[in-house]
Parts: C-alpha cells; sequence; structure tokens
C-alpha cells in the first residue's frame, strides 16, 4: 500500500472540499446567522490543519499507483470527507448529535437525502445551502472534478484511471475521449450546463432563488433533500413537473449528453441501457395511474404525481410531493422494484443501475441457452459490442456482495425493533442512495428514531452503495494493508 | 425436442404417482370415508387413463436424449403430477376450487408446506395421509424414485444423468457411486431408514401411528403439512424436540450419511457446507434466545421454541410450536435471512442452499482479490478441491434468476393489496419452499385469501423453487420448442 500517496491525495481532496464551503459560509454571512458562520470558520480551521498536517507527513517520491490504491482512495476520502464535512452541522449546535451530523451528510454526499431532521425548516440557510449543496459535490463526484481541475503532472501510471474507476457508477466505465482528465472535464462541463439549465427553468415558474439553486443541487445530483418540510409538495404544479423532467435527465448516462453534442443522435436512440430506463419509467408510470385509479381528484393530478414519483424513486433521487406510503400495495410494489434497479450507468443516480441489471438478465439467457445448445458458444452484446466475461463476472459478484450486504444490514438494525417493511426498505433506501422508504421511514417520517449502531451502519450502506461496493469492501479486507 | 421420449417418460411418472396413491386410498376405505374413497377411485381412472393414452400416442423408436430433455422432463413431469395429483381433494368436494385443491398439492410436493386451508382437523384421514406423502414423494424427488426402480435398458446415453441434475438439488450434484441409477438407490434407501428412524422416536414419545407416520412424512421431506390446526404447538416438548433434530437431520446433504455408511467420518467433519449449516443454525439459535429473553417463562421453554423455529425454517420445513410473527423484529429478521439460505445442497430443504451461498461469498472474495492482485490466478477451492468456473457461472446466474423472480411474483402479487411484509414473505416462503410467512401469511394464517392470479403465480414460484429455476425457465424459453 502506497500510504504516502493516499495521504497526499487525501489532502487534496479536503482542500477541495473546504473550497467549496466557502459559499455556504458566505450565504450564512449575508444572512446573518451568527452561530452558523462561525461554525464554519472553525471548520474551515480544523480542515486546514488537517490537510496541512497530511502534506506535510506524506511528503515524498512518486511510485506506482495500482488498482488498489484507486479503490483505497475512494474509500477514505469519501469517509474522511464525511468526517469533516458534518462540523458545520453539528459546531453550529443546529444537529446536536455528532453522528446524526456525520449521517445528514454522508446521505447529502452519497446522494441518499435520508435525513435525521424531522423538520428543515427551522435550519439557517448557510447551513441548507451547504446541505444542498453535498448533493451536487457528491453526485458527479468529488474525486472525478479533483482529477479535471488539478494539473496531473508526476504521478504514477493509471492514476487517474484507477480512481475514476473507483467513483464512477456503472458496470463498465468508458472513456469518452483519449484522455480521463479530459473526460472529466467534459462530464463536468455538461453537468454544470444541466445544473443552471434546471436552476432557469425553476426560476420561470417563480421560485424563490436561494429555493431554485437548492432544489436544482438536489435534482442534479438525484439526492432529494428538500429546503421545505414538505419537500416539493408545496411547489406550484409546473415546478414539479420540472423537477420531474430534470430528474429524469440527471439519470441518464452522461455520455449519451457527450454524443448528442457530437451529433451521432443515432447512437443515443439505439443505446439499450437508455431504452430500458425509458421503458421502465414510462411503464411504471402506467401501472401506477391505472392502479391509483380515483385516489387523487383528476386524471392530470393522478399523471403528475405518479410521474413525479417514479422518476424520484427510479433515479434514486427521493423527493416527494405526495405520501406514496399511503399508496396501494401494488403502486409499493413497483416503487419498491424501481429502487432495486435505479437510475443509467454513469448518471449521478444510484442503485444497481439499468446497464447492470440488463447484463444480469442477459447472462441469465445465455445460460439458458447453454443449456439447450451446450454445443455453441454464447456470447453477450450490449448495443452489438461482444461483452467481456470479466465485466460479467464482476456485475455478478456485484449482485452477490449487494444481497449478502442487504440481508446483514437488514438483520443488524432489525436490533431496533422497527417493522420488517421499515427495516427492509431503510436499507434499500440508504443502499440505493434513495432516501425515504416505507411505513416508518417514509416520506413523512426521518432516520432520526433508529440507534446509534444502526445509523453507522446505514451510514456504511450509503457509503457502499455510493461507490458500488468495493472501495469499501476492500477497505475491511486483510490483504488490502498486509505487507506482502 | 424428442417429445415421443418426453410422454413416454411422463406416462411412467404418472403410473408411479398413481401407484403411490393407493396406501391413501386404502386409509380412506379403512375409516369408511366414503367420499373420498370415491374421489380416490375416480383419480385412479383418470390417471389411469392418461398413462394408457400417453403410451399409445409416443410409441417409437429410442433416440438421444440430451439435457435439454433432461429439464423439459422434469419441468413438464411437476406441473402434470400436480394437475392430476390434486384430483382427491377436488372430487371429494373437501377442496371445492380447483386452483386450490392445486395449490395445496404442489405445496404438497415441493414440500412447501404452504396451504389455502384454514383448518385441517375436518379433513378425512385418507386425504390428509396424501397430502402428507406428497412431502414425502417430492423430497427426495419422484423422478429419483422412478430412476432408481425402473430397469434403464435401452435409453439414450445420459438419460438418467440429465433427468438426476435437473431434479436434485444443489450447485453441484455428484454420483456416489459410478452408477446413477445406484445412486439415486442408496439416497433412497438412507431416505427411508431416517424416516422410519423418526417415526419409532415419535412412538416412543406416545404421539398416535397416524400422527407419527404423517409428521415423519413432513419431516423428512422438510414439508410442513401438519395435520393438527396448530401444526406440532399441542404435542409434547419431548416429541417437539423429536422434531427439531429429525428437522436438522433431513436438512443435511444425504452423501454425508454415505460418507458416514463408509466409516470416512473424518470427511464429513471436514465438509465445509456442513459446517456452515452447523453454524447457522447454533448463531441463530443464541442470537434467537438472546433476542427472546423474558418473552417466554423458562430459558429452556425458549430455547426449545428457538431451537424448533431454526431448524423449522432454515431446513425450509415450515413447521411451528408457537406463533413466531409475535416474536421481536430482530427474531424475525434472523428467520428471513435463514429463508433466503435455506439447507444443504442434496438434502431434502429448499433455499438456496448453504453450499451455494458458500460459493457464492467465495467467489465474492476471489473478486476482491483478484482487484488487490491482478497477476495472480485466484481459484476457487470447495472441500480443498478447485472449483469449475462453470459451476460458479451457474451460481452467480442462479442467484441473478432468484432475485428477478422473486421482484417479479412480489410485484404481480401485490396486485391484492396486502401488506409489502406480508407479499414479500409469501414469496419468499413459496419460492423457498418453505411454507409459513410473516403477517397475514404468518404461522397461524394461510394463503387462501389470494386472488387466482397470485395463487397461479405462487404454484410457479414453489415449482420453481423446488426444481431450482431451470427446468421451468427453459419452459418458457422459445429455443426450448424451436424445430431447429
Amino acid at each position: 500500500m502506497n500510504y504516502k500517496m493516499v495521504g497526499r491525495f487525501l489532502a487534496q481532496i479536503l482542500a477541495v472540499e473546504g473550497v467549496f464551503m466557502i459559499p455556504a459560509a458566505v450565504v450564512s454571512f449575508l444572512c446573518g446567522e451568527v452561530r452558523a458562520f462561525q461554525a464554519f470558520l472553525w471548520s474551515f480551521l480544523i480542515i486546514g490543519l488537517v490537510v496541512v498536517g497530511l502534506y506535510l507527513l506524506c511528503r515524498g517520491t512518486e511510485s506506482q499507483f495500482y488498482a488498489k490504491e484507486g479503490l483505497v482512495c475512494a474509500g477514505i476520502s469519501w469517509i474522511v470527507m464525511g468526517l469533516l464535512g458534518c462540523l458545520p452541522f453539528y459546531l453550529s449546535g443546529e444537529i446536536p448529535s455528532y453522528l446524526d451530523a456525520l449521517f445528514e451528510i454522508v446521505s447529502g454526499f452519497t446522494t441518499t437525502g435520508a435525513s435525521i431532521l424531522p423538520e428543515v425548516e427551522g435550519m439557517s440557510k448557510g447551513l441548507l445551502y451547504w446541505r444542498s449543496f453535498s448533493h451536487w459535490l457528491g453526485g458527479m463526484g468529488v474525486l472525478v472534478l479533483l482529477l479535471a481541475i488539478i494539473p496531473a503532472g508526476g504521478r504514477g501510471r493509471g492514476y487517474t484511471m484507477h480512481i475514476l474507476r473507483a467513483e464512477s457508477p456503472g458496470p463498465n466505465v468508458g472513456k469518452l475521449v483519449p484522455k480521463m482528465k479530459d473526460t472529466a472535464k467534459i462530464l463536468y462541463l455538461i453537468y454544470i450546463l444541466l445544473t443552471v439549465l434546471n436552476v432557469v427553468f425553476l426560476l420561470i415558474g417563480k421560485m424563490p432563488v436561494f429555493d431554485a439553486v437548492c432544489t436544482a443541487f438536489g435534482t442534479a445530483g438525484t439526492g432529494g433533500f428538500g429546503i421545505r418540510n414538505d419537500s416539493i409538495a408545496g411547489y406550484s404544479p409546473y415546478l414539479q413537473n420540472v423537477c420531474t423532467v430534470f430528474m429524469l435527465l440527471f439519470g441518464v448516462n452522461f455520455s449519451c449528453y457527450y454524443l448528442l453534442l457530437m451529433r451521432k443522435i443515432k447512437n443515443v436512440f439505439r443505446d439499450e441501457e437508455l431504452r430500458m430506463y425509458m421503458g421502465a419509467v414510462i411503464g411504471s408510470i402506467i401501472l401506477i395511474v391505472w392502479n391509483l385509479k380515483g385516489f387523487y381528484g383528476t386524471l392530470g393530478e393522478t399523471v403528475r404525481h405518479a410521474a413525479f414519483q417514479v422518476a424520484s424513486i427510479m433515479t434514486t433521487t427521493g423527493f416527494a410531493t405526495t405520501d406514496f406510503d399511503l399508496w396501494p400495495s401494488f403502486s409499493k410494489a413497483v416503487l419498491l422494484a424501481l429502487m432495486v434497479v435505479g437510475a443509467c450507468a454513469g448518471s449521478t443516480g444510484g442503485g444497481l443501475k439499468c446497464g447492470r441489471a440488463l447484463l444480469l438478465l442477459k447472462s441469465l439467457r445465455r445460460n439458458i441457452r447453454k443449456v439447450l445448445h451446450p454445443q455453441k458458444v454464447q456470447i453477450v452484446r450490449n448495443n452489438g459490442q461482444m461483452v467481456d466475461e470479466k465485466v460479467l463476472e464482476n456485475t455478478n459478484a456485484y449482485l452477490a456482495a449487494y444481497v449478502v450486504i442487504v440481508l446483514l444490514s437488514f438483520i443488524v438494525i432489525s436490533l431496533d425493533g422497527f417493522s420488517i417493511t421499515t427495516n427492509i426498505s431503510a436499507v434499500l433506501a440508504c443502499f440505493n442512495n434513495i432516501g425515504p422508504g416505507f411505513d416508518a421511514v417514509g416520506p413523512t417520517c426521518n432516520f432520526a428514531a433508529y440507534s446509534p449502531l444502526s445509523k453507522v451502519v446505514l451510514i456504511a450502506d450509503m457509503l457502499a452503495g455510493r461507490l458500488e461496493i468495493f472501495p469499501i469492501l476492500i477497505l475491511f479486507s486483510r490483504s488490502t494493508w498486509s505487507h506482502r
């Protein structure tokens, strides 16, 4: 293990975190929130000391950087970002428990959007801004951002590649352009462009500027932290529909937008994952509208709520316009299934990812064919191209890890005595970075009632879900730390 | 597809089914149950006609028999056995709906033990006997039985092997002795021996003969149909403990007993699957006893109920001595996790199987190691021997199919409007061939309230679970029936 390189990387990431905290501190200052502003200043001081300390400790020569270091960097960075990023919440006293503050900020960075706050409207503006902005930072990946902005010179081979791989969601991380650094830049440009568009459309609907910016952050990162107690329910139907459309847009693989910019429109519409995603969204909306017959006054209202909730759950955002926990069982079952599937690979959304689900289904079909025609060589294709057996193997391993982690987490948090539905949906909502679950963790409730142990488990689930399991699992593997 | 061979195989299986129905008819006759006896006679007539018809239709020359035919034979046999095996229930009028009767007998053959009957004590003895005996027949596999008793002469290469593979549970079906036919005989001899032992121990505890025989059938097949409304709760603690021990014994891989008979005791105790199984049983009992502190009067009673329920759920039997739906959440979560894992491969139990869970965990560990040491070749070992990559691939495909089927079934049966807990546990209880679930399908409830559509889905789940998915999936694959 190349400790010094990991340490320096960590220092850089924390410096970036500190810099991105400045706007929130400015908001606090402008709103005259004395305690929150002081909390930000103390946080800057602590983060600064850690950064300087790490730089001094980890000076030294460069050396090779392997996939292992990439995964360890990703795992540790995200944990430490959470540990220091929650300081403003804690130091301001607005979230009195450090563990709760940690839960809240990890939920922010991982774009989960699960909250321990019973109500958010009493929180100071600066902290609300930081809370929402954490979604935006975590959505596309802070590490990716770092790679896009810092000079690459002198680092070992594969440095950028390995880190990007470890943080980016999806079974098969592709380069858009030959250089990974340029890929990261392009991704962030598209991300910023879409976020600005989102803000503009919200402002057209007469949403206050602060609300529009925070809501756009939550939408862009597919996070789901709202700044009102009733999430998005209090806004006009137009604003709700804007959110629906942008949630869906941020759930699309960003390479599709790059292809669009390159005018390769045909390739986009032939993309199998995008087709599955659109099909699942439209199919689910139709099923839920049918199931909700008579639940709301008009068909228009039903379609609006159904579309919003499907977009919110499938893209793992977690905004709500209505208490879907009151919906009939079938609609809830559809939402629960969407929770498991999630959005597209290479988007800001979480979950298993459509692309991975597609690969699982295809390798399943392949196995059936193998039994029927044992002599034939069966290959799996994606968008017409052969899929590497390694990718298939990793996808299957991912599913196995998914099932194991969900089961174990479910057992541990059951110690708190809540219902089976509450516990299963809490684990799924955290692990898939969605936010609200059902029953006692439904859209009108929060995670405050869980014990400290359960909160730690759920924090670990959020991180494992966001980093796609392996960077976190590897931190617990003995051979990562052995000196052989 | 070799239709004629499949047809003749079907005729043989149905003939076996008819023959094994005779004891139940005799019970009915001895107890003077006129309507039930008449129902059996009509059933014999109908089965006889179908058998003769199939024989006449499917005369012809022998030809090659591939894995495809083996899977199709297994799938169709089990479906047709259900369709005709439920006739006594339906024709006697004791289960007025044909679909309910089908649900009941499929639940019997697949050793699920889920019932649509609100109470069983009113049923005639002959039908109760048939209901319990279906567990015994389905447990070790009717097809295996057929292979053990009929002459093999003249069939195509791989005939016995392919059928045995399709019906026997577990990731890796091994031969005990060079000839598959002899393996089948040995398995059945052990099975009969253990069942007789079970009856003897129950009789020692002064259980009535009829009760002892039926309870032993339910235990041996890890089925779970009881002949009393309160399952096993009304019997003495001694009898309950006998059931606990024998449930656990029938959940062990039968090749372990063969090794014991061969005096290879060391090999048995080194068996990794057996160790995991025992570890999971003991660990779960300890956790539940700790969690149930103060729930029952004495520690002895707590241990007895905990051990019984753990054995019953893990071996997928489904007997109950207490309403575990009233237990605290943590105990229920442990039981739910055991539902998913299940008993050992090569036993009469269902579920994912310990062996398969072990392989999944090992291939997961392998994948982590691959990332850490990309240059090294990583192999997976089981009991010291290298596991074929094909077996690993199939195990992963099995998990993927498992998740897909459970999710889809859950969505469809949610149409009936029951709670999420009810629906998830109903699907898991049927698919893993356990029987009772939680909430509205808990140990004191039944499956009668579900709609016909849901019952069909659950019947398909029971069959898919018992035959380990692929024989049933393959029936729905286009290329199985194409003439290319």
